[in-house]
């Protein structure tokens, strides 16, 4: 996968040069080396001026067993980076932005490579990294004000813990993928039931892919249940937002453009 | 599965006469009934002073959905009343522990009827309503003070809502079942990265059955993994709790038999 994201740069972004940590190739039960040499390589590249951005490689699990060592272990050089990624490591953009860094981004990832259509999601994402390409940017963001997106369960589970940002007025997109109908309304209920969380300016809905068979039928859809929990907890459901666990994915950067 | 659990406490005690609400027997998409038709009964049962106790009839999903409009409608001879139930019914006993009702209590459900020697465990719920029986009592309960019991997932779609109760000073008991171990060790961080759940005495973890394979392995099992969160959070590990998704899951009266 990374050779073909490297040979998809070169060809398309000659002034990007793209370095694959050593890290992303190890291996440690679950994950992609132990906790101390993820936390370790995110930390190097973080803090090393020589470098715009810092991509993360895919999703999966485990962003959450680094980030509270992780993050308090970045120089002031890191936040004049870009962090781009989604899905799990939706827990680190999470800290980054609780933290007031300037440029975290939700967007496709390297290993989106290996999806159906994949080229598309990375390339966006290059072009995002490369020159801000205004047509990688989720369409609605443009008029959106302040903007964040995550993953539902991801989200879920930052509730409550240090890494759980202060989102009033923000629009909060949010996405699943492979989860049952009711955990996805379990997760809505959660979320909209946090007090901090019921001062966003709305919620839009990404797409939900691969929902399992519920037995029986939920009978209700993901825009029901979306909009069942914004009504009861006062929150403006504003519609559907262009992101998911996908190669359409679009770019989301936190914040709006105004900080991009 | 009604008729069986009456014909058992028909047998065993005489004086409990078991009432089996006829929301039990509807049905709604996922649900048992509306979330009025839930709500109606809950409330209906919860304010008849005429009832000793309120048994959970099953687990599932969808307690969330009602705790909120049925918690603000409960009045003063709802307090003078058992609740008894566990895993999503956990919404409910945490919402109502949280409001300081005094006999919330985590124990098996008349749908345990159905488990492989599930009589075990409905007699072991109708001794505790009948007369506290103490041996069907969790046996670290009587040493261990102030004590909840929870389904890890379901405590930690809690997290950050106005039903998380505060349990500073308590044995937090935890068990989970069907989540991979991925998923159990997300849901440890977050409950442990909680700065309110940080408060506890101490963590005890049931048992976490039917756990689907992880692929690749994890490599740590669930007592790895709550060791691994409480040493990070700074919260004891104080070992095992005899509670699980099984019929051998035993009674947790909230707050120590001091108030059971």
């Amino acid at each position: 996968m990374a050779e073909r994201v490297k040979a998809l740069a070169a060809a398309q972004h000659a002034a990007i040069e793209l370095v694959f940590h050593p890290q992303c190739f190890r291996s440690a039960g679950h994950f992609a080396g132990t906790d101390a040499e993820r936390a370790a390589a995110l930390i190097e590249i973080a803090n090393d001026p020589s470098f715009d951005a810092l991509w993360f490689g895919r999703g999966g699990y485990g962003s959450c067993r680094i980030a509270e060592d992780a993050l308090s272990q970045l120089s002031p050089a890191a936040r004049a980076k870009t962090y781009l990624g989604y899905s799990d490591a939706g827990v680190l953009l999470a800290g980054l932005y609780a933290k007031g860094f300037p440029a975290v981004v939700h967007g496709p990832m390297p290993a989106d490579i290996a999806r159906g259509g994949g080229e598309a999601a990375v390339a966006r994402a290059l072009s995002y990294l490369s020159n801000c390409a205004a047509d990688a940017v989720e369409p609605t963001v443009a008029s959106a004000g302040k903007v964040v997106a995550f993953n539902i369960m991801t989200f879920s589970q930052l509730i409550g813990t240090p890494l759980q940002p202060d989102l009033t007025g923000h629009v909060l997109m949010l996405e699943e993928v492979s989860e049952y109908m009711y955990r996805i309304d379990r997760s809505l209920f959660h979320i909209t039931s946090n007090p901090a969380v019921r001062r966003v300016a709305g919620i839009r809905l990404g797409r939900c892919s691969a929902i399992p068979d519920n037995d029986p039928d939920f009978g209700q859809g993901e825009v029901d249940v979306v909009r069942h929990w914004c009504a009861k907890a006062g929150i403006a459901y504003l519609g559907r937002a262009d992101i998911g666990h996908d190669a359409d994915n679009k770019i989301v950067p936190f914040g709006g453009l105004a900080t991009a």
